[in-house]
């Protein structure tokens, strides 16, 4: 598995996986409640998932302020549109990538995710303010209603890196554990295949033993909850852990 | 998943998956004490693997006073050939066949496991011998070297089934994480076409997954070690069942 670096360097120096603790409070207060709450389960990286952020005008003032709390752990920005599952938003797609610069050019955060299926120039202005910055940009893919096949994901895999990804995420809903063999299959392909790291999940409850031990099959990182959850499937950073250490022991000892 | 039952009755009432610990003492009194050790672990199922045992003459006396010994666990009977990952051993074919008449006869244990592999006569001489005492007969194939592509192993779990195996059982050895994702795969298919229950695992290291997992893709028994392991990969019945635990935790949340 590829680590996922920031300025050349791992996070958590290079654990697999990284354990990633999204956000989804409404208001400045909230988050930053949350986000006390969340470090207590001492995640790998911190998730603000802004689309649920009731305040955009506030948002790189209150993203400082998250960096802050959050000391040495990194902020993940990621402000997911509707159609791939995030909250509704007035936001058009201009004021979508504005945001996306202002938190860049602010550096108030370490990563940031946008989604690859934006139109191809607002791909770029995203990746270049990022990489201006040092902050390493996720290109992800969402499918809440599917798992297509292993060729359109790994097409996926592969679009985010040559679009100037650091980081290639896809998350799929599987009718059945078929689909969950599917994605873990077009994970282990594109984490051969890629110079850069991938993180993938099958969602809901079918999906979720994905987020255990999609490790063992390439992916550099899973959500966890620490306060809240963001996304159907999604289990508790304790649960999480006590899962991985012993499936790590089990494959360590053989 | 479909439970395995002995008489009609499923195993600890239909629990999924079944954890069977081995037994693989090379004397009556060693065997007496492993399966007291074993039997605090609280398995579903005990397997004795009689190849380990150095009296085959006292195979049947032995098995009476082990089945007298677990109580309401059930008994698997297990001679497994050096082809396929046994001991070595001085019986002959015709002898093995013998050993298992007279197990069957004697009924001291409820389950037999007896490897497809074995001339049809052969196969269908314990069947029939099981079938007259009211036992349960595993039918299985094992791969030490690779595993075989996802129709070779589809045809395994059919011919189990064919054969008249009330259990099919197909155990692989992966040289890859894709190679746990053919043995996931073509276990799901088995479990989805096959009227019979099937047990799988993909040993070794890279493996254990699917000795911790195996049941969400339909394997109905998994094998973990109460007192000491029989194949590569196994991991101890605690470290088991937390897991199983966990992820049907998650897998019930969703």
């Amino acid at each position: 598995v590829k680590p996922i670096a920031i300025r050349g360097k791992p996070i958590a120096g290079g654990k697999v996986p990284l354990i990633c603790a999204p956000l989804v409070a409404r208001t400045r207060d909230a988050l930053m409640a949350e986000a006390q709450v969340v470090l207590r389960a001492k995640p790998d990286v911190v998730e603000w998932r802004v689309d649920f952020f009731s305040k955009p005008g506030q948002v790189v003032d209150t993203a400082r302020a998250l960096k802050s709390a959050l000391g040495a752990t990194p902020l993940l920005f990621t402000r997911r549109s509707p159609s791939e599952g995030g909250e509704a938003s007035d936001l058009d797609a201009a004021e979508v990538v504005s945001l996306y610069e202002a938190v860049c050019e602010a550096r108030c955060a370490e990563l940031v995710d946008f989604e690859m299926g934006n139109p191809a120039g607002d791909v770029e202005k995203v990746v270049v303010a990022a990489n201006r910055s040092g902050i390493a940009t996720v290109l992800s893919y969402h499918n809440f209603r599917e798992t297509p096949p292993v060729s359109m994901l790994a097409e996926r895999f592969a679009t985010a890196q040559e679009l100037g990804g650091e980081v290639a995420k896809v998350a799929v809903m599987p009718k059945s554990m078929d689909d969950v063999l599917v994605l873990l299959g077009a994970t282990l392909k594109g984490s051969q295949t890629l110079r850069i790291p991938v993180i993938s999940m099958s969602m809901g409850a079918l999906g979720s033993l994905t987020r255990m031990l999609g490790w063992a099959f390439g992916s550099a990182l899973t959500f966890g909850i620490g306060a809240s959850g963001s996304a159907p499937g999604q289990v508790s950073i304790e649960d999480l852990e006590a899962v991985i250490a012993l499936a790590r022991k089990a494959m360590q000892r053989g």
